[in-house]
């Protein structure tokens, strides 16, 4: 998906703006940060991912000769710009929260110090990516917290909004703990354990119900897994009840059935007995079917007796908060630190540092967003990921991001693991050093306006 | 975007289902229909959109060796199978309203006709692909009612969710009436003119304002659309008022001015004075900032002299509906109607057209939903597009898409064109025979369960 787009999945406006830093010799050093304003109504943090795209973005920035042409037909830029368009490559620094960073409003994720140019022309892009994983994988943690020690499963891919949204869906909500996806792209692409049944078309396209779960079975001996609402949830279950000891003798175990509709926890119960009392303790049920976290919360509070859900499409489309209030903005040019002044859109200026402290049980107690050469108490959270263009390190596992959103959220306070919002939200100090500072951009700028 | 996604784009319930029917010799003919069942809240209508690449999807479909090679390590699948996979292609028929039509719940906006297990198998991309376009176009006709002879732009790349929804949201509100876009990529791949001036960066990369203003405008004679609101809009407009004449000597004209924070209205009220004050009567006005219809709504309402619009995010997201209630059902199979009466999910069995009737005026006065073979009054809504597998026209122009959507929007009862829901629904009529084949497929159904 990602290397296919090239340099033209951007806005007109970069292009424009480039025109004119070329044109009059701006190639200083620029200082740009990605962060997000404010917190979503319903969100207690943030979960940062993505990044390992946006590294794979800048590295191969380049335009074609096709993408120079077209522009070149479109009669918006100088023929001179273009040749320098040819050659520019990203050839910055970028430090970066790692994926699966828990962090909250205002702290940097991702800091980009390149030449002017290359740090603005990869605005767009850099949103684009960091911003829908980022809002994902927040999503999908809230899941990850209500069910502990239940099989969660990306179901989202048919209605995310469109093909890279449903495969990175499935990779941001592997990250915040998902047990897998049923995108098998994302099997492929980036090794998530995928999971798949069968559809109620599979049922419908029988004459009766007994036959489609017998050649489902037969078919995929290993992955029985039984999908039993099409016509009557209670009576398929009894089937499965029927059904079980024939397949045993052909050696094969029914390892789950599936309830896709109606009153899930009310099935559920009725299902788990029917199971129970025909031998079948050891077959699992799994739920779908319009989830997110509350229902997911709602149902386990009740005590249905479901062992895994399927959440789709309210996930990866984070229905309730579909986009975040983020930005990427300039901080510092050629030395000189900027500040956006805006009605209603004020920011801290400079290139800063976030550092997080821990109390004794390893609980998070509270970050302090400082300037980059500030030292303050607690551990850094922003690091260097790539220097002069290139990564410092190998592509790092997805499996160690998802170790990290694990132990990040096992660091939550116990008040914002809650879905619904924190009265008290985590706090977030704000460094003498950069209250400094703000104070002089703001006199600064009364000035520049 | 779409052609490298490739065959493993999908759920993999369409692999283990496909090895049943594989196994079991399942290839009649399959009928499934797309539809919506429920209009989200806040929509009257919807507007039909991505049919264009489903199509180039269903006539690329073929497995890679890659592809099919990694199937086989997951060890899930019988190696008669993926042979078998190996040599599948789209062979059948597809029905479907063309892009830009208006259509409502129930109505199937395209129709498969194919061996089941190729109709079955596309169904994730399918719906992945029909349900962002066709909930982004509908989203973006709002506006394009809301706000008649003003300029729309969508400027929603940045937060859309993903590469492809940026670039397919682009395509979907150009349909549906947007004079064009952003992004870069929609311009070069789908001809949609692309809008683009400069961001606040540009201004705070710039010792002062004054000095920003004209470099751009030398950078970009033919497109001068400056930002005013970095630091102070009215000041800034003064600004402008002093830049104009001395740009004039060099041949330079400005053609409008960005406002994209603060209180749009008051601030195009004072701007439009400073400018009309200053001689400059000409300079469009153009607004951004967090917008979509409602604000659009409000700023066409109160009379602010805002000449056009650039909207962003809650467009590209939709983020008061982010997706639709949609399925791609299966509605016949060798001949016999199928009904999915599961609870709460209910649908209308068997092949069906749409028949719209429009009153002298032109209006719309209700559908009629009816099988495929009964003939009601009316003009037809779903049309044959492939026969085969292959397309039985070329690839219709984006422009005859977006003509029909201004046609239809033109037709929509004034209750529908609000934006608050209709306290009276469109009338969709359920024809006799559709109405006896349902009590049919109930009965059946019945037995079957």
């Amino acid at each position: 998906m990602n290397p296919d787009c090239g340099a033209l999945l951007t806005d007109l406006y970069q292009l424009t703006m480039l025109q004119g830093y070329w044109q009059h010799g701006m190639h200083e050093t620029a200082v740009f940060e990605f962060f997000v304003r404010k917190l979503p109504p319903h969100r207690n943090f943030l979960i940062a991912a993505g990044l390992e795209q946006a590294i794979v973005y800048l590295e191969d920035l380049a335009f074609s000769s096709a993408e120079l042409e077209w522009l070149r037909q479109t009669q918006r830029f100088q023929p001179e710009f273009l040749c320098w368009l040819e050659k520019m490559r990203f050839t910055g620094d970028v430090n970066a929260m790692p994926e699966g960073t828990v962090f909250f409003a205002d702290e940097p994720i991702l800091q980009v110090i390149a030449p002017l140019p290359e740090a603005q022309f990869v605005e767009t892009r850099l949103i684009n990516l960091l911003n829908f994983q980022t809002t994902i994988a927040s999503k999908a943690a809230r899941s990850v917290l209500v069910a502990r020690n239940k099989l969660l499963v990306d179901f989202g891919l048919r209605r995310a909004q469109g093909a890279d949204a449903g495969l990175m869906a499935a990779r941001a909500t592997y990250i915040a703990g998902f047990s897998g996806t049923s995108t098998v792209l994302a099997g492929q692409r980036f090794k998530v354990p995928i999971y798949g049944t069968m559809a109620h078309s599979f049922v419908q396209a029988h004459a009766d119900e007994m036959t489609a779960f017998a050649r489902f079975a037969d078919a995929n001996p290993g992955n029985v897994v039984l999908l039993i609402d099409t016509y009557n949830t209670e009576a398929a279950a009894e089937k499965v009840v029927r059904l079980a000891p024939q397949l045993k003798q052909r050696g094969i175990v029914i390892r789950a059935v599936r309830i896709d509709s109606g009153d899930l926890g009310s099935h559920a119960r009725k299902v788990r007995q029917i199971l129970d009392s025909g031998g079948l303790g050891d077959v699992h049920i799994f739920a779908s079917g319009n989830l997110d976290e509350y229902k997911l919360r709602d149902l386990i509070e009740v005590g249905a007796p479901i062992d895994g859900f399927g959440v789709g499409t309210r996930l990866d489309t984070s229905s309730d908060a579909p986009y975040l209030d983020c930005a990427y903005k300039l901080q510092e040019y050629g030395g000189r630190p900027c500040g956006k002044r805006s009605e209603g859109k004020t920011t801290w200026p400079g290139r800063k540092q976030v550092y997080r402290t821990l109390d004794g049980a390893g609980c998070m107690t509270g970050d302090v967003l400082a300037l980059h050469d500030e030292r303050e108490e607690g551990e850094p959270l922003v690091h260097p990921v790539l220097c002069g263009g290139k990564r410092l390190h190998a592509s790092i596992p997805l499996s160690a991001s998802c170790d990290r959103a694990a132990r990040q959220l096992e660091q939550l306070p116990e008040r914002l693991r809650k879905l619904d919002q924190a009265a008290q939200p985590f706090k977030v100090k704000i460094s003498p050093g950069l209250q400094s500072l703000a104070l002089a951009v703001d006199e600064q700028s009364r000035w520049s306006g």
